[in-house]
């Protein structure tokens, strides 16, 4: 029995109310139709945290649209049937195997805190992040074997963006660990993806596997 | 290196468009701000994968106000700092000891296929799940300790929807059992909250520690 | 010293101790994060004193969110860097170079006692807010030269409407005027806005500087 | 005419639709009458910009209530007929002489980033806001004879805290140096009042001229 639980703050009340007043009356019938016959969600996301960064608002995804994973930068864990509790593993194999997702997007982002760091605790700059008690460091230590790559990088500036885009690069191969993964790419019933968003600039960058670089999406003009 | 990474899906790119011809631009210089100043969110929300409920749309949140994990049926795990890959313990640790929320809500929902996928390996009917290389039934066992108080109940509609609001006390238990959380809840610097979302209709429902049960929230009368 | 200082108003006294008793407890731990680390506002609002404007309720403003100016007739002064006492400046300076809002509002609105007292002062009609002495004549001459804009107009009540909407644009130009707003604008890292509040229709009007007119939101239908 | 208005922020649109949804349907008689018969608010608060600090929700007041000046650090500046703009004068002006309030309160908090510059100016430690350009630095030197009494005081935080208190002291001063204001208390027609907030503790403390301190207003037992 949980003991310190209080009601819910006031303000994400009145946002309910008002979500519940202008947004839900309107899709009323449509939220009806899926609570009734449950979600068929087109593609699977694997995005951060980050309060900066909605993969739901930036992909305009209507209800049912999206299965959304987030965890402290976009990681896949590497396949491992190992008893323990793997979220991000558990979330891939319901949205593959059960709901039959024909898309997965790994979403990574720029300013990211978990990427970070992964790169002081590789660097050594965060001894704190080594120990073993760190839920932080041991989470971000799937990073770790990207860090090799972008040490001899020039700034720190341009190793965190090229290290943000290795979290990417390292989840998509991860999921590729995955038999039901590899079976479904294999009978072409589903893809892989793999972008990074550059906040501040608000552009979105796609990871191409020919060129294995993240180019920028070009973007309309008005 | 992922081999069989594509470029993103052609729907993908276009509400991605969409997104920053009609909503970025507006708020430009926000995301501008935040990059640089990094994010500052007031709450954290555990929130289900499911493409159904949507935290962020939910509370009316915009970029910064937010820090949400998405997993299988919300679950916080129990504090075990094992050396394993722990997403969900990651994220909780970021959110309270760097970025300070003030706030964690545990948000369920009804229609919750990974609560379901617990009911039906706790009851004996999906040995499938009880197997080792179940992600999703090795996950679930989160929420096992949850079935047994609702195995009595009357009908299948009954005990899930109980054990979903389940999975939210659960959560809230294992919340407390950080001992960063709980030193922070101690100190008034945190409060913790639980709720449930019943999809077709709308509504959602708040857990209360001195009753312990979730009452629908009222929704104001024009 | 100040000697003619008096224990608070009892009604006031009773209006804090409900504050405390039903809003703060509540957001008690939010409070203690923003006491330790700091305010983020998101945007800058400049509003009138009058007590029936009040921008936090309107824009639904939680404890962070919104840093606000309140002087007569929601005013900003031109740039003048001349040694003077410059409150509104100051607040502004504040705003945009250390606090580094991504948005500033100039809100006005109808039945406008300062824009009155402009008007009738500008008229001839009110010969005592000419003097030298009088505090809100100087102040309200920041908005004189509006006045030439609406003097031809129809009835008092549509030269005071279209004056009260004058007072928001020259407010708008003398923002311009600052140096590091104008840097901060080009850099699109601010953004102005200006809006006008219908008090007895509870209608907001925005400003659009194409149109060069103020034209009313559309509020949404249930 | 501005150049670079833009339509307001999506988010203040719709949290004003909120507000208009939920808050105003239920006040609109009020409102109506407000927008008709004008404002006659009891009291008048001098308060300061800050986002953490809102005197309407902490005096629980409904609109019509209160008039409200907010500058920087809550600041009166002295008397001074100058034909300056004098925002804060103007406002006091109209308060007292035209909507003739019955109270004057100026409420200070803690944390207050005006009240830091001021300090920091005036120990040497920030020398650009001595500079004549600096529209804080200008600002604040309304409290600079408040300083020389804090400077010896132990902790640069105990400092600070006393420095806030002298700036609604020093208000308090300046307010009995206007001679309308001096005329109105002689009267017992007006009451002047200080005031100030500890964020964090959420506890507003209150000026006694007789013990010349600020003391807790003690909250009412649960």
């Amino acid at each position: 029995m949980p003991k310190t639980a209080r009601l819910l703050p006031g303000y994400m009340v009145d946002r309910y109310r008002a979500w519940r007043a202008l947004r839900f009356e309107k899709d009323r019938a449509w939220y009806a139709r899926l609570a009734e016959g449950g979600q068929r969600p087109r593609a699977m996301v694997f995005s951060c945290c980050d309060s900066r960064v909605d993969a739901v608002g930036l992909f305009g995804a209507e209800p049912g649209d999206l299965f959304v994973v987030r965890n402290v930068a976009n990681l896949v864990p590497p396949y491992a049937p190992d008893h323990a509790h793997h979220g991000a593993s558990a979330a891939l194999e319901y949205a593959v195997t059960v709901l039959k997702v024909a898309h997965i997007v790994v979403l990574g982002h720029s300013n990211c805190g978990g990427v970070e760091a992964c790169h002081d605790m590789c660097s050594g700059a965060a001894p704190h992040l080594e120990e073993e008690t760190s839920f932080v460091g041991r989470w971000m230590s799937i990073l770790a074997p990207g860090y090799a790559k972008v040490s001899d990088t020039g700034s720190r500036e341009e190793r965190l963006r090229l290290l943000e885009q290795e979290a990417v690069q390292v989840s998509l191969r991860n999921l590729e660990s995955f038999p039901f993964v590899k079976s479904a790419v294999d009978r072409n019933l589903l893809t892989l993806h793999g972008a990074w968003m550059d906040i501040g600039e608000g552009v979105l960058h796609v990871f191409s596997a020919e060129t294995r670089r993240f180019a920028p999406l070009e973007i309309a003009s008005a």
